[in-house]
């Protein structure tokens, strides 16, 4: 491949969404690849990761990332392959975790991008062995604490990080009871994922039917959705119930308060007289340092099945945006990832 | 001292407030005290410690502690003195750390019931070396974590709990920053407590004036108050702040959640984005172990007064349910303890 064949596709952010993102938010565009300088690679990217978070970049609020910016490729992260190289550390061939975004070519200086040897399945690198399931290791072993016996309710349980957290759990001894959308999502839980229970949160009697579920309580509610499966969740909190706060999906694309009445003395109520610990964590932030630690202990286990792991593929990076908007609303069964290029 | 000439005076909760508590709730009795079987002993109260937590006693629901039952004395923590002994542990004139309640006598079979020893000041093991100072100590060492050169805000800041966070937090090398009713206690706290700045919340510019007084922002909150402070609080605490709940006295009797919206959402996005670990405790119940340890940190830090205690002091049992209406709408200064006996 020479690059002075290719042009280089890219969604950029056109412009920022008020509340739900649509297409209009996104533009496609094609764009001649710069030559490389000393010291620069060229990507090819094989595969993109599709992730909840990538909504609140889309905002140009305060929050623990800088937001991503108008008329920019939209950010992400990727699985890629080195297309050409200038760079003393990389040569043509090798498979790198980088944050490309959302484009079929980046240039790179190599900073942040990381060499994934011999993977026999590179893009579980944007998974079950990247941020998604190191956000579920971490959160679950450091501020859930899984004890034998214990109750773990975990949403979007057949998600990328909410299926390893149960697991995680099970392997733990836990009575794992997982919340997802749909009958098929929640079979696929019990079945693979060796739940306890798993109920659907489109059902009337969701709240009675997670309480039953959960005839001892809950110890640790490994939160990730927010909204109804939280004011579901929350009066079934034990006394000294964890709750890692890692996601609260459900509310991404709200623009306004719901009405009243105002539940936070409730909420502050229930913290202080059941003494609960509720944390949030943003993965390479908090835990960077703990990486090599979770690939040696995840690894393992998805390698042994002890874990399984389940991708929703999408083929082809001008779907990008509709997979996106689909995942924000629980259609995918899976890890979203985009194939941009064999 | 003969026990036959003597009755027992006891505070009786009556029923059970609807709101705020009022003299009503509670009535005053004169009672025989039953002759001592082997294995007893009659405690006499000299202190009576009132405290925030008894407002939740005194309702029926379900909370960290039993409820007080009507008819029966409302419940307290008291040093007493050993009036008379048919236990082989005790013997007349110990002065003891017991939870004889709201009356002037009470017999034990010494369950609970800890000598506290020749202490100069025999009250301070209801305030600065009991509970409440023991509640600072874990609460603010544990889950707060304080940190030099970190801003650390506490509300009822010359309360029992409040002036000794804020104090310890000093000797941490906190920019401590307290908030409290009143002028008054708003310079007590900077003169002989040492924090750097303290707010009054009677304030129509309050919130105005806490954000300027935390220009680094909040990296610890030490909750006891709830309401406005917290409302005031929260949009200023900082990237990875600790909430510690240990009270929430503003909402102890209220009836009704706030009108909307509801800022549930709020709160955790908060909580998410910027990675704030709130978690409440209840002190012997996740602490009773670390005791010992509190008591040799804490009683060289007050004999050397590098840690001040004030208290309140009430005189005569009679005056018990008014003390503690005051002490709940915050017109204490210091800790709230009624001298029952000499």
């Amino acid at each position: 491949m020479s690059q002075s064949n290719q042009r280089n596709q890219a969604w950029l952010l056109a412009s920022r969404p008020e509340g739900e993102p649509v297409k209009e938010n996104f533009r496609l565009v094609e764009q001649p690849i710069p030559e490389l300088k000393d010291g620069e690679i060229l990507l090819r990217t094989l595969y993109l990761s599709l992730d909840p978070y990538m909504r609140g970049r889309m905002d140009d609020s305060k929050s623990y990332a800088a937001p991503a910016q108008i008329d920019q490729p939209m950010v992400g992260g990727t699985v890629s392959e080195v297309a050409e190289s200038k760079h003393a550390d990389f040569k043509q061939g090798d498979v790198v975790l980088a944050q490309s975004g959302w484009q079929s070519y980046a240039v790179s200086d190599g900073s942040g991008v990381a060499k994934l040897g011999d993977l026999p399945h590179p893009s579980w690198a944007l998974g079950i062995l990247g941020m998604p399931g190191f956000t579920a290791y971490m959160g679950l072993m450091d501020i859930g604490q899984p004890k034998a016996g214990e109750t773990l309710v975990v949403a979007a349980a057949t998600g990328p990080v909410g299926a390893t957290v149960g697991q995680l759990g099970k392997l733990k001894g836990c009575h794992v009871v997982g919340v997802a959308g749909g009958e098929e999502k929640c079979r696929y839980a019990i079945e693979k994922l060796g739940f306890s229970a798993c109920i659907d949160h489109h059902r009337d009697d969701f709240a009675e039917q997670l309480a039953a579920a959960c005839p001892d309580g809950i110890d640790i509610y490994f939160e990730n959705v927010g909204g109804k499966v939280f004011d579901a969740v929350f009066p079934l909190l034990n006394t000294a119930a964890r709750v890692p706060v890692c996601g609260l999906v459900s509310g991404y694309s709200s623009r306004e308060l719901p009405p009243g009445p105002d539940r936070t003395p409730q909420i502050m109520g229930g913290i202080l007289k059941r003494r609960i610990r509720m944390q949030g964590f943003i993965i390479f932030q908090d835990y960077g340092d703990h990486y090599p630690e979770f690939l040696k202990a995840m690894t393992p286990l998805v390698e042994q099945q002890k874990i399984h792991y389940r991708e929703h593929m999408i083929e082809g990076l001008e779907n990008a945006p509709q997979a996106f908007f689909d995942m924000l609303k629980g259609k995918n069964f899976g890890k979203t990832v985009v194939k941009v290029a064999q």
